[in-house]
């Protein structure tokens, strides 16, 4: 198929006191998204740009649901571009919401995980039960104190050490001797116990520095990188995953104004699910239901599902629901969320009056527990 | 003064419904946005991580407005980790909007603009007018046409021509055929009248073709570049701004989530009037009230303002009002923005009868007959 013959789907919902009214935004999208001038003085050559309503379906007496077929020729191959036509001027209205995308336009632009979940287990060999992970906290201690809890988190069987998204290049404890104590603390916790933590360091940084993290992190023996993409540009995570050197945890800071708006912005399931898993996140760490943050189960369970999903030839991403997961409810959550997930607590280990080595065995006891009587997705 | 002596203020304003409640929310920000774990496990070495609540006053019945102080310590020098202490987790919340960040931490991290206002008016020898924009649209035309429209704006006098920020690398006018094509016309343009008209081209890309596209225009004569900061990711700007080839406008794409909710995301002059400036745009495109978009008098005003106070070593920025301003209606924006103003018009000078020469004509004597007898701000 040529590529001027190409289309793909975009669904929004907008908030619309009638039919009319609805009609005349999904009018608006259409313009404003594509040639972005009065139709009236739109030349011919420039009408293949335009996409094309397909519907406008009522959900709620004041939610429309709106299915836009855009032509392909207007994004150039660029995913850059491709997320200005899904929701670049209309972001600054405040009564779209972007909900779902077409795969076909997905698996063309982009790669999605260069790891994903399969990825992820096989560097651990760990198969048949969910993972577990914690963060590195807090910012203000020295490396060695750091690489010392890394030691105790990984000896009492943590599956995945990263870094708290807060860390960077802070004098009490700068980027490279902080990762360079860790991964050392780390070596010496998996050669004692014989079993094997994987350490995630936060590489988010400007354009320039964040190459220079990556790579001292990749030559220092770090396994994975953490990054914010949202804070990075969104083409970063892409960048990093086309290098195919080591999986590649994206963390939520900054985006919130994306997901957290119930009429606007994106809804959770496109935006973490479709579009981080299509750029390349191997894992998706989000804020879970219940804990500090206000999204609903659905909300989460339709990510999850999102994530873990068949598409086509995008490997699935780990879903890493996290914000205040506690080691006492974990149950619940390996019964809500099933084997496919890593499951982040970070706080909740802290606080055990056991202290950080016991509290890590035993979230590796509950999960090991759990191993194969658990839903399999 | 040492860096672990610098502490700087942030303004957040809160929706809850008692005092209580605010003091709390307060208390989630300053533990959320720093150490992020329960306060009770917290080392003592990290406790100088922490950020002070300085006040909690209330504004109105549900709004209180909260000002914490937080310590230099935990941004490490990087201006993306900067971004993240200010509303990385937060962001995550639906009842959280930031509104002010004091100047002496912008004053440290970030350079402002390379050329601004006066660096723009140096360009073109003008200053005792504001000045003419238009965006060469819509996308679909072939080099050659846009070529044609940028032609006719020159030589009816638009002082800056930029590219439609959906413009790319499509088939129809790939970048670099379709930049040499304008700048050609506009230079032809600008022998005939003997006047000046500037060529900002859209180089918003991803990272690796955002390079090779500023490259590209700079080698190609483009006088400035377009670039949509929250598409190619925020530090793009500096790193643009900080090589001081061009000057630099900055387009609200893909922004909207974190600027149109009254009770979440960034107030307009903060995210725009503060930050972009300080991470070096030359000139700031915004929705302009009154438009197609939903933002107040007041709103703009106030980014306006802020584009244009002084704030110590920085140059000031163009504010760009822009988003359906008619050519009849230019008289009224003058009067409300005043002299240090670009403004915007796009669709309206494609619609006019007599063509886009004549329109861009009486767009540049609407300017030049306002010039002295407008306030100068």
């Amino acid at each position: 198929m040529n590529a001027s013959d190409i289309t793909f789907e975009v669904v929004y919902h907008l908030i619309a006191q009638t039919k009319e009214i609805a009609a005349s935004t999904a009018e608006r999208i259409r313009v404003e998204q594509s040639v972005e001038m009065p139709l009236s003085a739109l030349p011919t050559q420039a009408e293949c740009s335009l996409p094309n309503i397909q519907s406008v379906k009522q959900q709620t007496e004041t939610r429309w649901e709106v299915t836009l077929s855009f032509p392909y020729n207007i994004i150039g191959e660029d995913i850059i571009q491709f997320l200005n036509v899904l929701y670049g001027n209309i972001s600054l209205y405040n009564n779209i919401k972007i909900v779902d995308v077409s795969s076909n336009i997905l698996q063309r632009l982009f790669d999605g995980p260069t790891f994903g979940i399969e990825g992820i287990r096989k560097l651990l060999h760990v198969y048949n039960r969910p993972l577990s992970c914690t963060a590195l906290k807090p910012v203000g201690l020295s490396p060695s104190q750091f690489a010392e809890r890394a030691y105790n988190f990984s000896l009492g069987g943590i599956d995945i050490i990263k870094d708290d998204h807060g860390l960077a290049n802070q004098d009490s404890a700068d980027f490279q001797q902080r990762i360079s104590a860790c991964i050392q603390a780390i070596k010496k916790a998996n050669d004692k116990s014989g079993s094997k933590t994987l350490y995630f360091p936060n590489i988010t940084a400007g354009t320039e520095q964040l190459k220079r993290n990556f790579d001292l992190a990749i030559e220092k023996g770090a396994d994975g990188v953490l990054i914010s993409p949202q804070l990075t540009g969104l083409s970063t995570l892409k960048d990093l995953s086309s290098q195919k050197v080591c999986p590649i945890m994206a963390h939520p800071a900054f985006s919130g104004s994306f997901i957290s708006q119930p009429d606007s912005g994106f809804s959770l399931q496109l935006y973490y699910g479709k579009l981080w898993r299509a750029l390349g996140a191997d894992a998706v760490i989000f804020p879970n239901t219940g804990g500090r943050f206000p999204f609903s189960y659905n909300q989460c369970q339709s990510l999850h599902n999102t994530l873990t999903s068949k598409i086509k030839t995008f490997k699935t991403s780990f879903p890493v629901p996290a914000g205040g997961i506690q080691l006492d409810s974990i149950d619940k959550w390996i019964k809500e969320y099933g084997l496919q997930t890593i499951f982040l607590i970070g706080g909740s280990l802290y606080t055990q009056p056991g202290g950080i080595l016991d509290a890590s065995k035993t979230f590796k006891s509950i999960l090991i527990n759990h191993g194969s009587s658990i839903k399999s997705n």
